[in-house]
């Protein structure tokens, strides 16, 4: 049985679910285009995504080609309670908005505990609880995002991993929007949401500069920033140099960055020193996965004091009487302070999403335990339906350029 | 006696108040400045400006130069009402967010009636009420806006202006950062609030290539948008042809547009019959001061039918079944759905609008009855006063140059 | 009699005016317009421009409308030999590429030697060489630059102006596109034609944020620069400031700057000792009129060495051994290296230049000894030209708005 | 014995020599490092490569490693005199600008008549014209570009590939820098000189989104053209539609455009029928390696006349009187009209270049005859000393953090 928030929510939640699908045709195209015959009829899916108006989409699309879907959000801070309870009404669904540590492994608990066959995670969260309790019965799974990826592969190297895995961040049309330009506008979202600050001139420190923190620097910038970026890839740090923006390290960029931004999937990449060295007001905020890429740990038990001075915005007093602000208590900005990515970013993400969960009901007896990439076939198709939601007609090479393409000799 | 939706929000406005205070320090630091013995002391101010967290800081800081502060909002739908508490306890206050026309009236008149002294206002809904019913006692007024300085030019030209007025919007420190940066993000700010929609990609035609206009625009482009201006004046066309955007009229732009944000000051500049010509999905928002810019009375009475489909977002569908959908009833949407211009670019337009409060004082029995201009010591004392709140440090020119300034021989 | 380098070079020259020309619809399509009748016949004008392309088809156009014109150029580095070239079958030219400090001197010498009776001018030296030696017989003039522009108001403030002075530089459309669109882009045109070094992650120092240096720095970034901008102006370094630059002094720009580009009218304002705080490898390079801004004299009368390494760049060893780099000699950039700023911004400039003759002649009888701006009325028809030229077409104001526009009451 | 235009232009090329020299840091410092113990000494090495100012840093470093150098240009018209002249003294060269294609064959024969051991190509014609004559002591080779690899790829396909082939093209410290930012700025450095237009509010279709693709769109919008992106391949089309970009095809782009610029390493992207459909004037120009993307070969042969109006300008007048410019005979633009890409990208380029080398002297021994990527180490080690040549400084992953990179539990 469901629990969540509050099912009279349903009706706000349906509206938002019917908004949301309006934006992601591509989803929705390719969804009507294979769910003829009910390809996923008797597949109970275990979900743990983040519960938001794209996320109904898809477990709506799940259903609708057959699937039985059991629902846990992907952050114990951004349920939309409204999805919930509008989700309520076609899966099983647990998931409320400010879980405790426990009540969210508790959801988590409950989707593998009613013994799905196939997994959707984001952040390899439901991955590693199966892992660690029964795998058993699982045909595989796909991920979504650059952490549970980087988990998963560990798991892979360590010889452990259990059932294949279709790698959907991997996707071009997974990675190279939804990081980039889902991550880039809607982290900004939720700090304006947030603090309702002047981007112009303010100084943004943006530490990582994956598709996550290429698109976050570029929005920055586009809002009028002043943009340093912090790297510990040489390859990286010389794209962000030639971008255009500062490059230094973290240390430095302490000094004189007004908001500070996380997009690297890594831990402490702003350390407690680091916070030490920042001027009055300084702002923190992280755009990945986990809350541990700001050392919120550290921060939080030493300070002097803490509370809340906007939703979303805590002020943090550090010894000496320094104040510094902590956006969404370090958990993903986007999420917590605001409505997570657009969803004519996320039609892509999770057309790939729906588009493994086939390819696993097809063909798991013939997959090995490996990380498994999304074909360039696959992208080439949702790429199309994009470009067809988007009204954007393209053309195509011709047979002369294909073979052109083939040749060696002049 | 305060008419306000509910004083037990006071704490809530109170500490957004002090956010908005600490991203003011130019505002603060020249009332400090010049507040030494209490120069507005017995001076009764009638104030209508929108009731932000902004506005309660100039609030705070007319109060602390001595002046008595009668206060109604300048948009029914703008108040932000835990500001609106928290002023009570500092001023007589009539503003709730949601009142009707009359109700609206109703609160301007209640300033009025109170016989204030000076006037501050933004749109000159308080100022063309007081003409059309008493000025006497008025000894002069300033102005926020393009909208209110255009009707207060009107009145001049009619010879009909009952007081001086000072035009703050005609401050360089005021329309070049307020109208530009502030509504450029602010607007934004509100239409993802409202639609949570991905700009990136999107067609978004913007009508208006003033100050405004100009904001709009660069932060549209900044966010990925394809952007398209519409605009009557050449000069200005040309500007925004150079500055890369396509520019044509309102009919050519209205086939495939998907955003629509007017920015002009004028009325129907999104006309219904544009409005019928735009594709299924177009989305309209106005960023100027009155709800006329988009034919909203039109569109609204030949609707087959009207619903909210989230909050600030109606959908219409217009006869023949098109839908389109309206932000925030066609009002200002950066106040309407989420907190307009953010604190760094108010604390210059409200320090113009705290000089213009001293002038009046100091000077009104010297001034005519027109429209009068910043002086530029006072802009540059605004200028340096926001540059230190910046953390921003410039040289100054030597003798020689200011010399050579003034040269012609070689 | 002409003086120029080469007759020869009046084929390429010739090339050079139809391509340009054919860039130019703006001018011809209202020198065509108002050229009925050659309303300048029996007008000898005397000229002091760059002798560009562009200018060739200016004395074309003039020289349609009746008019004698006598030419000299406006920088001793700025001619084109072959477009001078050119314009001696059409004209009188004194003009060649390198001319020294005296036989600048004697060119513009020998066009009021012919009695002219009007002047157009670029500098001001024209001007300023007519007031120290004779007026007499000069009905009017205009004037291209803001630097000019200054040395009139200087001589008018001293009450020392001879003759009214059309100030076109001070109409929007010339500063709005030739200062900032044309200067933007012409001097990164020479300093690539000169350095051939890649300005994406380049440190570059604009000093002045006016017209001229906004289009310098907004270009910079265009291309991938880290800029900084050098104001001593407060309003314009908020401006700059918030327009997402580095803002700062030159001492402390001078220290971590790659190019230097000057856009002040203003002379010294990269002084000695901050080319002496200049990383190795500095470039120093000049955008505005004069080749004062950068203290060029004293950095090579204390030059340990100096020689050219390329075409417009001269090494300068300053004593200490440190290298740093001068782009044309201090002198104007995109004049020297490259071909001054394209025709497209230059119709609209010199379309106002015909204009003003066009005035002078007819209205110089009632035109008092000031500076005179050009009229809204001449600037709405210059915008619509180039309008037309670039393919744009808007619509227009209803009666209705225009009555709005003017309205006061609700 | 070396074939080259003028040996006295050699002290001009050795000036340019060392401006790059001083600009390509990366290069010599990995170069300095290496080179100890001459590790290429013995070794012939036949280069076919664009006979720049960065060519001849890395000519210099190889034949300070030990190195006996052999050179032909790649391309008949982008060979800079001045340089060939340089490098004839310390290599034998044969190269000159404006080789006829018989010429250009002749030339690439000579250096595989000398029997080089090792082959250094840009776009394959050297590696082509091998396996089409000789290959015979060819230990293995390079290639630098796309196209290159595109050609080696389909030999390697066919089992045709007779010596393993480093294709430095694919390394990230290439294509990111050399391709997009190298190509974006040149390009339009080579049309800027060429034309001398403004860019600003120009109408500029790319074909091709790939690196060079993105560079050059990138550049343009940077300039102020409104940009329209030409892609046949969905996913780089949904790229460049979210990055802002009008997207379409060549047909549909046409008949607006009004400079092309076609970067994709494909024939025919520009047909000839689409160019009929152009606007009067419209520009074309190429910043691919062959001239075979637009059909210059048909426009030209049913062209009514042909004649240059600017260097490296022909104006083509088609059948029906329209007339379209083609920059460069459709040759590779920043290379024929300016000097190709900057040398602070090229120290990059060439530094994987000079590692390549390096690794099949030491391995060829056990390399297979394939197609080969750069290592990982290899690029960070370019990355890094590429960091180190502008003066960037960054930080480290910490020991936790590596652990953490590769954990899969909370």
């Amino acid at each position: 049985m469901s629990k969540i928030a509050d099912p009279k929510l349903r009706h706000e939640g349906e509206r938002n679910f019917l908004w949301a699908k309006a934006h992601m045709g591509a989803l929705t195209t390719l969804a009507a285009k294979h769910s003829k015959g009910k390809p996923l009829a008797g597949v109970r899916v275990g979900v743990c995504l983040h519960v938001t108006k794209e996320t109904s989409v898809l477990v709506d699309v799940l259903v609708g080609a057959g699937a039985e879907v059991k629902l846990a959000g992907a952050n114990p801070l951004s349920t939309q309670d409204d999805i919930a309870a509008f989700l309520a009404t076609k899966a099983e669904v647990w998931a409320w908005r400010g879980q405790s540590p426990e009540e969210y492994a508790w959801a988590i608990d409950q989707v593998l505990r009613v013994k799905p066959g196939q997994l959707i995670d984001d952040g390899a969260d439901l991955h590693v609880a199966a892992h660690l309790s029964r795998t058993k019965g699982i045909a595989g799974g796909s991920e979504e995002t650059t952490t549970g990826v980087m988990r998963l592969k560990a798991l892979e190297s360590e010889g452990k991993l259990a059932y294949p895995v279709v790698a959907v961040n991997n996707a071009q049309t997974k990675f190279l929007f939804d990081n980039k330009f889902g991550t880039g506008q809607s982290t900004f979202d939720g700090i304006l949401r947030a603090t309702a600050l002047l981007i112009a001139g303010m100084k943004v420190v943006v530490v990582g500069y994956g598709w996550a923190g290429k698109g976050v620097s570029m929005r920055a910038r586009g809002m009028g920033a002043r943009v340093t970026v912090v790297e510990v890839d040489p390859v990286k740090a010389v794209e962000a140099h030639l971008d255009g923006f500062e490059v230094t390290n973290i240390h430095e960029a302490a000094r004189d960055g007004q908001l500070f931004i996380t997009a690297t999937g890594q831990k402490g990449v702003v350390p407690y020193d680091a916070i030490t060295r920042m001027k009055e007001g300084a702002i923190l905020a992280n755009a990945g996965h986990f809350d541990v890429e700001i050392d919120v740990k550290t921060l939080l038990s030493r300070a002097k004091s803490v509370r809340e001075v906007r939703p979303h915005v805590d002020e943090v007093v550090v010894p000496g009487g320094k104040k510094v602000y902590l956006v969404g208590k370090g958990r993903i900005a986007n999420l917590v302070a605001a409505e997570g990515h657009p969803p004519e970013v996320m039609q892509m993400s999770f057309a790939n999403q729906f588009m493994a969960a086939l390819r696993i009901r097809k063909e798991h007896g013939k997959m090995e335990k490996k990380v498994y990439g999304v074909s360039a076939a696959e992208e080439q198709e949702v790429a199309r339906a994009a470009l067809e939601s988007m009204g954007v007609s393209i053309g195509e090479q011709t047979a002369e350029q294909k073979a052109y393409a083939k040749s060696w000799e002049v």
